[in-house]
């Protein structure tokens, strides 16, 4: 099936308002709707792919990460460009710490000479990947300068549970140096837990199966990682301490005071190094030892060995820990009406090379929603809240721009900004949103008045028919969809979880596979052949974000509903309580089992097994407090909903502003200033990086990580602290409902 | 941990009976297990393991197919020690179709030349793979003649649902070549489904995936399955029609009337070859098309493409249609009070190479266990029933040598035959049951009075282990294991199935992981470094087998326990309803998406995607029938268990005797002599093998079958007639119970 023409737009646009009256739409009077629906047409109407095609051509011509010549001219580009919009657009400078390679080296010693090449080699097909000036060689950023041989162990994705096979079969990753496989968790927590387990050095590599000739050609025959192509990227800290490490939990300023930098947060204490799979195949070949198991296994034709050895390698990296300037763009247009409430709009700029998919697709997708904004603001219909388009530097060591402007800004943040909406990047294919769950109806509303371009049904609907295909048994035929809760990987981090805004990330894709993530291969060239060629889902993007940017800027009340937030944190908390009965038994028949001598008698006794440990029981916890107040937030929230149903279409101006300014404060109560136990820049209570997890979130994630860490006293702790979340919640609500009947 | 000497063995036999004493004996009085225990102690002490590694290193020096010289020779060797051990020794000759290559060639025309090895290099680290002489290529047997020219596709295992997924790709088979990985399912159904859909020719290949580097270190320096190691076997029609296609339900004696050739029944109607992973490489490189899904890749270095083409193969395939002799050698020790009960013991002694693993390893078990009965009896203790003990001759083609004896003793068996029990080889680590669910009680206990060699705990403890750590929930850390009900593809189905003679098919393994299965590789260097180094499980089996042969040999009453056999057939009623149910589930969500048109709204434009078709709902299946008479033979076979409790040990030898008439009956009421729908010669309505699985079982398969067909009104009419072998189930028991009650 062809990718449809654009004659085919212009009559999905002439449909679409017959269809789209219907609907509601939260936060808006029926008159206030019927105006912002004939704006989003007009918008629609201004959105040209040509544009995105030409910026992502211009800004990905040479290699532009933070720092480099490329990445200023990218971010002067884009002040220009806003400025004639209509923005008042700068450049906010911050200056991070940014260590790049001045030497790596990866060779085996023994049981034969082999060194690595580490080098990305140029295509043909491809027409940046000859580009050496001023670009990044692979490598991970942050971590150690080092010199280290040792014997070389694979620990599969390095993840906890690939270290309790390690410890059945009776090894250790002691003074060794330790190879993962990508995947199945952020990248820096592989050798942080390496590191913690006493090895000294760790490799990091893509095994084809994960992204390479496994899952499809690779390329330029087709989008998957070639033997060479290496996936860089950051190993700070980041589920303890994001943004810049010089200066924590504050803005990076020029001329903000630094620690040394032998005192800097969150630093990797060993030299880990990235590589292809090229390089990796002979280092995995020359590794004997038990066979790994079956879920450890990739697609290089040879057997997995776990060793150590006879693999010996030698790894030396060292860094210029220099400090860079880094250089958001940031534009505003000030609103109409509530000037002082703001509507924040990013995607970061900075790519590990051209930076093409990852994250110049979303950044042109941002920029062409700010031009018709501005457009749209000209012509007289200027948005009633401010919006701030923001493109985000340095991103990729770490969410430093971003996380450095939230720091330096903080006060005035949690005063005024109503919600933080975040791309990084886009693809082709199905629409895909994580978020604050108060938003969830209006992504649901949003996305049922915007066309797939492949297949002329609305976005809202493929993905629900996605979703049923694949057996999602929440996804029935009527009913909002789901958005996920998010963990952490990308700039909405510190507007949610740092400072509590409401926040949503959303963008395109599932139909647009390929593996040229973080390697020099992420090209205008790849992109335009295999990710979004037409940049028709770069287009709804700028739909999509625009729709929720205008709406947020231009509600009357702002568009939150509860029911979607409360059915959420309900099932969390359901999980919570399975996830204790779920450890209870599977801790008795662990025990019951290890008693009974089962785990040595199924073992092949010709084969090294270590016994699992017993396992400490696991008592009845006291969640009552959290389930009683989860109760109470459950009435509250049923009646604000009820309440705004009734009184909302006619509300007093004065009332509405007040009600806003309290609506504004609801994600805030979600958090705690103490933040979470050990990690106090992560603030929110209901959403948080796993700390063993790295991206992945975890709900409730103070009661959680404790349950998981087995730590009991903290679980029942942390259940009343979450509890008076809740209750913050429910007062707020409460007094919200009261303004709303007063009316 | 190292592998037991036999000094330890000493100390565990001396030790044992303490323990075992308390034990219950199912058909013995008290009086008669101590005897019975007696003479197994007797037994185990007779047994030796040097005897095993002697006889297969004679048996496995040579090639030793059906027809070959060393498997006359191999035969002949074996009524000599038969003979020699006091038994009626002799060989059964048939004469049996078996075509063997003249000509093999597969070669790739477009879109790059390659001709295909198709050999099994010598290596020298095994001694035998050198020797050409008598020994048969890879190919697989009753594959058809045929010279093709067709495009390649990639079909993944072949199985149903594969081409359910070729089919959403708007791919069909039709005048192509298909090349389909072993796996799955038996061989045999493979090129038996492509050729319904059109395919001209089929290549077989055994992916490192399955048994290859991707599993473990190849052969010589790990077991696994090297590029060129080759998987032969038989593609005869073996769920249809087992045995000499050209005597079909009759004996194959040399001057039996025979069927010509072109009548044969269950042929194979396209050349067929199987191949190793070194010569398919080149074929799946050179396939594009899409991108095979997920589950269908192997571990080959190379994107899994469907095709069809670009390749381009040429099969040619010529074989000799000859008619050779097969000797199966049948001793027998007749026994001293009920001579016309016999219990029969057999292992197959044809391989398709050297056979050191499949089936020697088995047969020399069975060997020293005859030879220790042999000298029980010159001591005096004679078995009280007749047994009779076999080696099977070509079993690798389709079960031949044991059908023909079987068809040919047809009456004779289903008059006197009391239980088959079969082995097919042996491994390493864990005793494998399976058979008639009557035995299942007898099982376990000779399972709870043999010691596992490795560990030195019970082979029955040490399977419970395996199992309660696999988190199999049927098992407790007390009660009986189940057993497995059986399908085909070794010598128990001619008697299982076809004469339903209560038979039981085991084995020890688990633990000697590896990929010479019907290859070259298949050695007695291969086997004494990998499967079982020490013999140790060859004499284990030697003692399970032998105490099984022994008991019902001895038994005062033939040891069936109802209540285990009730507890399946309950199983198997249920799950009939279950699938009735999931079905009707499945096909109305199936046919509400794609009402909703949802399963092209969640496919990729870009990609070739078919809708699947409508399916027809589900009825409401009247299993009344079924139902009813479960219950009366559930109430009839706990009627018999008690009266066997409590009546058993007081029973007259008179009565012993027509209840034992009775007995040796109940799985022959099981049967019906018009057999399943479509299938005449599988008699047995409680196990068959599955028509779409080949080997593996089908519980109540005429009712499982149509149910799985969607055949409503079939699947009906077959729960009558499984209703009804339930009723003469019923019948027979309540006899059985009226004997034992008059007692």
């Amino acid at each position: 099936m062809l990718m449809r023409t654009s004659l085919y737009w212009g009559l999905i646009l002439l449909l679409a308002p017959g269809t789209a009256k219907a609907q509601p739409m939260l936060g808006f009077t029926d008159q206030g709707a019927a105006a912002q629906r004939a704006l989003e047409q007009q918008f629609d109407a201004l959105l040209s792919t040509d544009n995105l095609r030409t910026w992502m051509r211009q800004m990905t011509t040479k290699p532009q990460h933070v720092g480099s010549p490329h990445a200023k001219a990218n971010a002067e580009f884009m002040v220009s460009l806003f400025t004639a919009w209509g923005y008042k657009a700068e450049l906010a400078e911050y200056h991070v710490l940014l260590p790049t390679p001045l030497e790596r080296h990866v060779e085996m010693l023994e049981p034969e000479p082999f060194v690595a090449k580490l080098i990305e080699p140029d295509l043909e097909e491809d027409a940046t990947s000859a580009i050496r000036e001023d670009r990044l060689p692979p490598y991970n950023a942050y971590a150690a300068d080092g010199d280290v041989t040792a014997p070389l162990v694979y620990v599969n994705q390095g993840l906890p549970r690939d270290y309790e096979v390690l410890r059945q079969h009776g090894i250790d990753v002691v003074g060794k140096i330790v190879i993962a496989r990508y995947g199945g968790s952020w990248r820096g927590l592989k050798p942080k837990l390496a590191a913690a387990r006493g090895a000294v050095g760790c490799i990091l590599y893509s095994d084809p199966r994960d992204d390479g000739y496994f899952q499809g050609d690779v390329y330029p025959k087709g989008p998957y990682r070639m033997g060479y192509g290496t996936q860089r990227g950051s190993v700070l800290d980041m589920p303890q301490f994001p943004g810049d490490p010089l200066t924590p939990g504050y803005g990076a300023t020029p001329d903000a005071e630094r620690l040394p930098l032998e005192e800097a947060q969150g630093l990797m204490p060993i030299p880990v190094l990235p590589i292809g799979y090229a390089d990796a195949e002979p280092l995995l070949r020359a590794l004997e030892g038990p066979v790994a198991p079956a879920a450890w296994r990739g697609a290089l034709p040879l057997t997995y060995h776990i060793g150590p050895g006879p693999a010996r390698v030698h790894l030396k990296l060292r860094f210029s820990w220099d400090i860079v300037p880094a250089y958001n763009v940031i534009a505003v247009m000030e609103g109409s009406t509530y000037p002082d409430e703001w509507v924040i709009r990013g995607n970061h700029r900075d790519g590990w090379v051209f930076g093409a998919a990852d994250p110049i697709s979303g950044m042109v997708a941002v920029m062409e929603e700010a031009r018709a904004v501005g457009v749209l603001a000209q012509e007289g219909q200027r948005p009633k809240r401010t919006i701030v388009y923001a493109g985000w530097d340095a991103e990729e060591p770490g969410l430093l721009g971003s996380t450095e402007w939230a720091e330096h800004n903080a006060s005035t943040l949690r005063e005024k900004a109503v919600i933080y909406i975040n791309s990084d990047g886009n693809g082709r294919g199905f629409l895909s949103a994580g978020g604050s769950h108060t938003l969830e109806r209006l992504v649901n509303e949003v996305a049922s008045t915007v066309t797939d371009p492949q297949t002329g049904v609305m976005v809202k609907d493929r993905l629900r028919a996605r979703r049923r295909v694949a057996g999602d048994a929440e996804v029935g035929a009527q009913g909002d969809l789901r958005i996920a809760p998010l963990g952490s990987g990308s700039d909405y981090s510190p507007f949610l979880q740092h400072l509590a805004i409401a926040s949503l990330n959303i963008g395109f894709g599932g139909e647009n596979g390929g593996g040229s993530y973080h390697s020099a291969y992420d090209s205008y060239d790849h992109y335009t052949r295999f990710q979004d060629p037409g940049f028709a889902y770069g287009r709804a993007l700028a739909q999509v974000a625009g729709r929720l940017t205008l709406r947020m800027a231009n509600a009357e009340i702002l568009p939150l509903r509860m029911d979607n937030w409360v059915f959420q944190v309900q099932k969390y908390v359901t999980e919570l309580s399975e996830l204790i009965t779920t450890m209870r038994e599977e801790t008795q028949r662990h025990n019951s089992l290890l008693d009974a001598g089962a785990f040595t008698l199924a073992s092949d006794p010709r084969k090294s097994f270590v016994a699992p440990l017993a396992k400490d029981p696991v008592p009845h916890l006291n969640l009552a407090p959290l389930h009683n107040s989860l109760a109470a937030v459950t009435e509250s929230a049923q009646a604000f909903d009820a309440a705004m149903e009734t009184y909302g279409n006619r509300l007093s101006q004065e009332r509405k502003q007040a009600l806003n300014g309290l609506l504004m404060q609801l994600e805030r109560a979600m958090s705690r200033d103490e933040g979470l136990p050990g990690r106090p820049w992560y603030r929110h209570h209901i959403y948080a990086p796993g700390l063993l997890t790295g991206y992945g979130v975890k709900t409730l994630p103070g009661v959680r990580e404790a349950i998981e860490s087995r730590d009991w006293v903290e679980a029942e702790q942390q259940a009343v602290i979450a509890a008076g979340v809740l209750d913050r919640v429910s007062d707020l609500l409460t007094r919200a409902r009261a303004i709303l009947e007063g009316a």
